[in-house]
């Protein structure tokens, strides 16, 4: 039987664009569903009943949901080639230790930062950057986060640099002044076309974002 | 070269009673160092920098932090019986989607009903009732989280079960009454010796609980 994959996402997510790339790396075709989160569709709320949130990755009519835990699904289902998680157990325990950092640290803290003003904005910059720092600290002199290979820290970091336009902006900082090994990474990881055929542009993110703020502003 | 295996944990944590369970269930011997987190030690900041939180594993000098990874570490190995996650990979993107939904909801949700008063109150004992339910549709007839045998959700899980005379006490509810197959797994659970000789006195938590409460009120 061949496989029937479906992915309920949207363009703009860091976390949908984990899956999107996992995917890619695996050349596995899929069927992509654009999903509108202000009118979610029956079929959103069949597939993700718990949470009502993209991403999620229907595999053969069963639901998979939570980006990180469908990025190992597709490693562990599609394991022919090209592993995303480290073979020894201490790294991918550090690899799954970054990913879930990642995931309660960076978009929780654009949040504080995107709409406030005064101390709170910054305070809230100020926290995104060493967030960013403490995440070039884990690469060290790595050409990837996996080592010599693209893996799945990797896979959970670089949908967040599509963001670092927006970020920037609004933050009035340039991450390639505060992080630049980083930044490096970033451009080793866009040499991949799993990665940049992905990927959006990083300025039709930021216009994403300041539609959304001009309607949260209006509401 | 043996093993030396230390955990950093503090007796009434529940995602410190996972990390407990596993290595029981392995039968690995560890030294374990009662942590004082209102006074955090030197050896917790220097393994946990990034969260400064219990519990921590230290194998053989080196750190792995955040209970969910580090019961799969152990799992990972420890590999030589007793195999903590699913054989089939959806089966483990389930058990990890319900202990990564168990770590979102159960203690945020619990926190909410605890100090607070009317409405507030109210809404917290509603939606951690239906947490609970949600857990136990999510067990349907099964034996264990794991079916037959004993496995990563079960770990992730049974330590809350401790807690709950505290959130009954606190909310005025009965789990028996609420969620009598999740009560009958609690049982099941505790036929193993890994459970209950790991996991404290309920009484013993609510105790804790109380003082806690004294504090804060007094400060």
């Amino acid at each position: 039987m061949a496989d029937e994959v479906v992915l309920l996402d949207t363009w703009v997510s860091m976390f949908g664009m984990r899956v999107r790339v996992a995917l890619a790396e695996k050349g596995v075709n899929y069927d992509y569903k654009e999903q509108d989160l202000k009118n979610k569709s029956p079929l959103l709320l069949e597939m993700n009943p718990i949470h009502k949130k993209i991403p999620v990755l229907i595999h053969n009519g069963r639901p998979i949901c939570e980006s990180s835990i469908i990025v190992q699904y597709i490693d562990e289902v599609w394991n022919d080639q090209s592993p995303f998680m480290p073979s020894d157990p201490y790294d991918r325990a550090q690899a799954r230790f970054w990913v879930d950092f990642s995931d309660k640290k960076i978009y929780e803290t654009w949040k504080k930062m995107w709409l406030s003003e005064g101390e709170e904005h910054e305070a809230g910059k100020k926290e995104l950057i060493s967030i960013f720092k403490q995440l070039e600290d884990a690469l060290g002199d790595k050409i990837f986060y996996g080592g010599d290979s693209f893996g799945f820290l990797d896979i959970g970091l670089i949908p967040f640099s599509c963001w670092f336009y927006t970020f920037e902006t609004y933050g009035n900082f340039k991450m390639e002044a505060e992080c630049p090994k980083l930044m490096a990474w970033v451009k080793r990881c866009f040499q991949r076309k799993a990665v940049s055929n992905t990927l959006p542009d990083d300025k039709k993110v930021y216009d994403f974002v300041l539609a959304m703020e001009k309607i949260l502003k209006n509401k």
